[in-house]
């Protein structure tokens, strides 16, 4: 049986998409650590999607818009533009599906991105490192092979299948005050958002992005987005603008957006590497670094953090002198 | 209700020390890899003690050994003397009953380990980096003190409690064809391989060894114990000699003991950190390096590797390269 395709992001969409994913995604665990809890004085739970299937929470909203896809529409195969995670994402679920994907990538993107892809089966299609030529790119194959544009976050299925990462951590954690959540496009944080808050409307959902790509931020404050235009941090997963689609959410049910910095960035990066003993990407820390400014305001809350992805070059990590050249 | 001091080890103590020790330390989980069981032909199941409180498996046997005593003899504290992830889980499990720690440490211990031990309040004490150093330094602080002597691993008390590994394992994936566990002083497998064949006679239980560490190797194929002499390895958590006590379990419940290549050591932990996006230290990861010894003979089968520990620098990762001048 088949559930339609997604048309709206609401508690509905999102528990559908958590039972067409089930089987193809990890439920990825929550740690905690006391030695963190001591420092920042609340109690943290972290939703490790580092450790989702490709390394990032992009493997629910996929394998999310692949299978809801007709037999006839899936065959054309399915199209997109990434810096990496979603990219791989959609790889692996096509390849799941056996259709084929294809998959264009800024020329510059890391090279354990690319791996990433060709091993998934993805054929990548490089173009210049700019939205605009990523967007014209993925139009043309489009027009070329028929193939569905999955969207990394502006795509109402993508992030219905995101906001599964919301599901599964208040199965898990039930009784959380605060839900952290980086904030790139606005995908993952707009579907959380809507999942948390249909759950419990007293949850605080914060958006967390880098102050060198703070477009979700300003966006947030003046009520309309402002595209990011020259953004610029170690965080190379949050450099996107705002979704009209996520951010038609994520202006309603989001609490508020906090911007940290580069060294905060880096600092919680090896904090999550040191006492978690897991591996984030600088994307993926920032939400921990959001948590030093939300913890003081809130004595004793229980956070739930989204560490939200884990691909990196382990030879350039940002703390060896090398990768500052 | 306080159960007796283990006097045996066998199923009945490993339960006992499970309940003992359930509220203070973590469930860990068990992570898998669709990538990695393609590479070896096998399903691997990762028991992740890396994620464990304090970072390793060591937890379990220091807080099951500080948790027996009487108070009376609680009060006198413990001692002991470790390279390390022992050191820091003794520490922890004694501030967690309230009572002193003295911790004897080679000279040469990463200064990552003794910071570890010195936030978990141990008190430490440095000798020279022999093994009969540390054995006399730890035996003059216990005639000083009258505290009690928590062996790493030549201990019942501490091999039922790292026995809980394997009850945890088995009721996370019940249906383990094999598992492999790195062997140092031999009391983590001791207890697995205890606590394992008593749940299942079938299941095939594994201990890995560096080659050049490889006293647990050529004992387990004497059936006498060879002292480690001068043994080299980057797996620094595994160059003890088997005790008295982990020889006399290993000879009868394990199957095989095999030795794993420097190489091996770091490509498994570079895959690990790559693939599953965990730290392991090197000792940490030596059960995937035997993995691929083991999978090719038994094609299809349901492999458990325990992953021991995630205690390292940082600063200096085995494939840069000045971490090898």
């Amino acid at each position: 049986m088949r559930v339609a395709a997604t048309t709206e992001l609401n508690l509905a969409s999102i528990r559908a998409a958590q039972r067409r994913i089930a089987t193809m995604i990890h439920r990825t665990p929550v740690l905690t650590s006391t030695t963190l809890d001591e420092q920042f004085g609340a109690k943290l739970f972290f939703k490790c999607e580092n450790l989702q299937k490709t390394g990032a929470f992009k493997a629910r909203g996929a394998t999310n818009a692949v299978y809801e896809l007709s037999r006839a529409d899936a065959a054309r195969g399915v199209v997109t533009h990434s810096s990496g995670n979603h990219a791989a994402a959609l790889a692996r679920a096509a390849r799941l599906r056996g259709i084929p994907a294809h998959i264009v990538m800024p020329d510059n993107a890391p090279q354990s991105k690319q791996a990433s892809v060709r091993r998934y089966g993805g054929q990548i299609v490089l173009c210049a490192p700019t939205i605009a030529a990523r967007e014209a790119s993925a139009a043309a194959l489009q027009a070329q092979t028929g193939a569905r544009l999955v969207h990394p976050y502006n795509d109402l299925s993508v992030m219905a299948g995101q906001g599964t990462t919301a599901l599964e951590f208040l199965e898990q954690v039930p009784d959380l005050d605060v839900i952290i959540c980086p904030v790139g496009g606005g995908g993952h944080l707009a579907g959380i958002a809507v999942a948390a808050k249909a759950i419990n409307p007293r949850i605080l959902v914060i958006g967390a992005e880098p102050a060198g790509a703070d477009d979700a931020a300003r966006s947030f404050k003046a009520g309309r987005i402002f595209p990011s235009l020259s953004p610029r941090s170690i965080a190379d997963g949050l450099l996107s603008s705002l979704g009209e689609l996520s951010f038609a959410h994520i202006k309603v049910h989001v609490d508020d957006i906090v911007t940290v910095t580069e060294s905060a960035i880096v600092a919680s990066m090896r904090s999550i590497w040191e006492v978690l003993k897991i591996i984030v990407e600088p994307s993926g820390a920032v939400g921990l670094a959001a948590a030093e400014l939300i913890a003081p305001l809130r004595t004793g809350a229980r956070i739930g953090i989204v560490l939200t992805g884990g691909n990196l070059d382990l030879d350039k990590l940002p703390w060896q002198r090398e990768a500052h050249e």
